[in-house]
């Protein structure tokens, strides 16, 4: 059992309830095995006792990130598919592209992402996407945490649910519980209801949850509705998704009564606001879900639409559009921006008593974060500068289930010039598209 | 006179119609002076023969950004107001907090700010604010281009037109010439019209522009309206200030005839994404601005709005908020984006063929920007990750006018250690509110 100090820290503290973040000072934080034991006044401590110190200096000390809502390996696509609507976005560049995908482009594509999330402070991610045997080998190797789902098209038949369930079975809780693994049908218009139920009841039967987009935009939501007079969240509610615990990607077309329903059952959203920037799908009304009661995560969605995977720009572009969208900048305060980034989120992805918080009995997924960048000077308010000022570079040390992935900006985990190297062997394979020739239709 | 030779690199290149952006690959950008000479492929100039080469290896080289719209140094009070309404930023925060400010805070303020832009690309600023001899010292030493502006109030009255215009003189065409100086009545709601119309007879008098707020909300032009029958924008046409060239900051509330009336004047809107969904004022309707031929040009505002001064940040922004106001992701294409970041912002700033482009006989404002990040890989698109994927610590060497100030991430005319200790030193005076003890009342 490794046991690590972490010596003379600011500490980030929120609270349960959310209204409030507080700033211990000169604080430790001590780990034993995978968990916080304890934080304490700097002083109470014997260094001497300890496997592994690190001299935090001062600087200070979150909840690692969770990414509540990404396609990581989707990295090796980015830039591909720009400034054109979300149809030409799936019908013509990102399905055409995904047709290229091997097994292998996952792995280092998996990686890649990794790494660029470690950079950036994200120790957790929710990923939905392919060859998901490669993803979880990937996160095995980055010593990161993730909750993996293996991404399923009606078109795909039974075969492919049973395929999945095996990918669930094989690697639940793999990596020395790192590793959570949930069921994945892709959408609701792209599952037929009947695929949605088996789904459901393969869930079920595993005891783990379903990860799905839905009423990604309001057409959609209205798309729904005129063919089949219920709102995508209804019809999830019709075939049962709701039975199992869920996180829901996006939700940009909620309707008033589709509140209504989330609220009502063990539902998480996760929020990705630079992707509806960018391909206009209009705005998640995430101060609408969290008076329901909603639990809601932050997110970056793909690179290809999101562009980079950082959490940092997620929880600044979710505070200011949701101020902008409600007129005035009295909503969605820097207290509960950093509540939605850490106990929220961690809510989303199913590990509210785990993650989000660094207390004793959390998880030791933990950053430190330098605040002596110019950007941040005169440090007046870390905590504005946490929500609106963070690059990614000012992430210091990564630690992840107590073990360091990152000390001092250097990857202890992921070899970064092999992964770009391979990655780049590919790249010329991977951009090419034929438009025809596409894993999916979109027509929701 | 010194020459210098930027040796292999990638060099942007963006039509001066704004439709299409490309690159050239392995070119050298030879400095003469502070002009560039030559932009021609590497090999046909011999090393030897030059006072300072720099092997750019590959990596990029564009225009330095431009941010035509700041308060720099606003950065001592960042982070001290936050998540209230605009009425209540300036009235109870921004105006007591600036009551508090000294010649010599703004001194090591700018020398912040300005440090905080070379780190992230910005070569030249048009900066709005007070004790600007002080912000020239800084500008001066920092080796970086402005464009200077002493903000007047009308309750400050004529003996304020006289001290301003003695600076603008003082001031014009120092270091250099990298620092320029214009005239700065505040808005037409804290100057009245024989303000307006004084202001403007000493700015034609010097042969300078004006740089001014106006329309920064609707709720700011119905107020207008209400009051005496003109938008903002229709005052300032009434009092004579589009006589002169202008900067127009935000414009947030334009209406129709706003728009046509700008167009037909010689004005530049400078554009602050970040501060007008943080203080949710509306959006500016870029795409409008622009179809109706008015230069619209990149811009933070000040820190304790904006937070930071990172115009990546803003471009970023500007695109995507223009897509989603749209409700389509086809407008404020890639290029049309890096064309209002680099020539179209020259413009605004009154410099267009000087500034904004990498082509001979323009000002060696330079920036050499490394993409080799994890965050850019792999590099599909050169321009998308200019656009979206961009970290300021990307930005490796940054030139102004032919001379490096920075090299491989170290500042070599700024001090950041002593600018830190004398900023810090003055933060708990700074951040003192006495609400009634205030420079002016906001009440538009």
């Amino acid at each position: 059992m490794t046991d690590l100090l972490l010596r003379n820290a600011m500490v980030l503290q929120i609270d349960a309830d959310g209204g409030h973040v507080h700033l211990l000072h000169e604080h430790d934080v001590i780990i034993r095995g995978n968990r916080i034991e304890s934080v304490q006044p700097t002083g109470q401590a014997d260094p001497s006792h300890f496997g592994e110190v690190i001299n935090v200096d001062g600087r200070l000390i979150m909840p690692g990130l969770i990414n509540t809502h990404s396609h990581v390996p989707m990295v090796i696509f980015r830039g591909l598919a720009e400034d054109v609507t979300i149809d030409k976005w799936f019908n013509d560049y990102m399905w055409p592209l995904e047709s290229n995908l091997q097994a292998e482009d996952v792995y280092w594509g998996m990686q890649l992402g990794l790494a660029e999330m470690i950079r950036a402070g994200v120790t957790s991610v929710a990923d939905h996407y392919f060859y998901m045997d490669e993803a979880a080998q990937a996160v095995e190797k980055a010593g990161t945490r993730a909750l993996l789902a293996w991404a399923i098209f009606g078109s795909q038949g039974t075969p492919m649910i049973e395929r999945t369930r095996e990918f669930v079975q094989r690697w639940q809780g793999a990596g020395g519980g790192r590793i959570r693994t949930w069921f994945a049908p892709h959408a609701p218009y792209t599952c037929d209801d009947g695929f949605l139920r088996a789904s459901v009841a393969t869930a079920k039967a595993l005891g783990v949850g379903i990860h799905i987009h839905v009423s990604e935009t309001m057409e959609q939501t209205q798309a729904s509705v005129a063919k089949r007079g219920m709102t995508p969240v209804q019809v999830l509610q019709e075939t049962g998704v709701f039975d199992v615990p869920t996180i829901l990607a996006h939700v940009c077309g909620a309707l008033p009564q589709d509140i209504t329903l989330m609220a009502k059952h063990q539902t998480g959203i996760a929020h990705a606001p630079k992707t509806y920037l960018k391909l206009a799908m209009g705005m998640a009304p995430v101060i609408a879900f969290r008076e329901a009661g909603i639990p809601v995560g932050l997110a970056t969605d793909g690179a290809v639409s999101n562009n980079t995977l950082d959490i940092w720009e997620s929880l600044r572009l979710m505070a200011m559009l949701q101020k902008d969208r409600a007129h005035t900048p009295e909503v969605m305060t820097i207290a509960e921006a950093l509540y939605v980034a850490t106990r929220e989120s961690a809510r989303v992805i199913g590990l509210p008593d785990d993650l989000g918080a660094v207390e004793p009995g959390y998880l030791a997924d933990l950053i430190v974060v330098d605040l002596s960048g110019i950007h941040h000077q005169p440090l007046h308010s870390v905590t504005a500068s946490l929500v609106y000022n963070m690059q990614p570079a000012d992430v210091q040390t990564v630690i992840v289930d107590g073990k360091v992935v990152m000390r001092d900006r250097e990857l202890l985990t992921l070899d970064e010039g092999e992964i770009v190297s391979q990655v780049r062997a590919s790249t010329t394979r991977l951009a090419q598209r034929v438009p025809d020739q596409r894993i999916q239709s979109y027509n929701p």
